[in-house]
């Protein structure tokens, strides 16, 4: 919508836009501080910024990234999560053919120095991307150097201390409730 | 677990491994039709059958992949789906530098001629790994194939028939999820 010019945005749009409930998305964005304008909305620009400070988009965190495979490059190249604040700025691996390697402009460590990095570098947000036998092995290392968030994308429960952040991306699961719908909805058609 | 050698699992046991509520867990698994045996729990081969058929993964799909980027490339290498019952059968770009290629086995088509394959394969789900500025002309091209389920991971909200399944995979708000449990940890440490 900012690309098209547009200045004001109301809750009624963006829930028809999201298909949510008006009044949740008023209270919802309520919690970033933001007033609207009665008939009007919120001004577009002030919402995003709002938004973005809310979530802590506009401090940007340094992120190590741990199995350099497929997906691992696909999660270092996308420009995205750069808005989101997320810099990944290096990769690990135990892989002697990728060790040394650079992906999309960042290079490939050796994962025997991952803790020992974390810790020196202050680094705070782990990614792991590995498969599910070694995860836990390297989120263990990571917490040993200090992670305090781990964005897991191993097929595996993590057991961390209770102080550190695990947030799961389960594509498996995600694909499981697309396949699922898809099942019921060829059992029982809605409309003849 | 059946790689350790077990043969039984308890609620209680699937409950503790996956956070979750021992009663929930008991109710959720009656729904696939398996019956616990007192105090010893569900046979684990029995078990795990039984759960890949209530959610469809024992019939193998096949599905169209649109957007052979990293990620793209990642999803048709991941051998997790498989499992699941989803098999990637061709990818679609409209890059011309692509088109023509293999990757992980699969060749890449022209884009040009997704909807003429859906239709003329009986493809019924797509998967939509585009920028975001293209995946709605994308998904409307799928739709006019005969596409019934979309799993989409481009961040946008897909407009197509009641009658089409959209599940969307979005991996920037799973960071930013993370992200704010992270500004709010750090802000309000749980412990002194």
């Amino acid at each position: 919508m900012k690309a098209d010019g547009q200045k004001f945005i109301s809750c009624t749009r963006i829930a028809e836009g999201l298909d949510l409930d008006p009044t949740s998305v008023r209270k919802d964005l309520a919690f970033t501080g933001i007033i609207g304008r009665p008939r009007i909305g919120y001004d577009l620009v002030e919402l995003m910024e709002a938004i973005a400070t809310f979530l802590g988009w506009r401090k940007s965190k340094e992120a190590f990234l741990v199995g350099a495979g497929d997906l691992g490059r696909a999660l270092m190249g996308y420009q995205g999560f750069r808005e989101h604040g997320l810099e990944i700025i290096a990769a690990f691996d135990k892989d002697p053919a990728l060790i040394g390697q650079q992906i999309h402009g960042k290079e490939v460590l050796d994962v025997t120095s991952l803790s020992d990095l974390i810790s020196r570098m202050g680094i705070f947000i782990g990614i792991i991307v590995t498969p599910a036998a070694v995860a836990q092995e390297v989120a263990d290392t990571m917490v040993a150097g200090g992670i305090e968030a781990i964005w897991n994308f191993a097929p595996v429960r993590l057991v961390v201390p209770d102080t550190v952040i695990v947030e799961n991306v389960e594509l498996s699961a995600s694909l499981s409730v697309l396949s699922s719908r898809l099942s019921d909805a060829r059992k029982a058609p809605t409309e003849q």
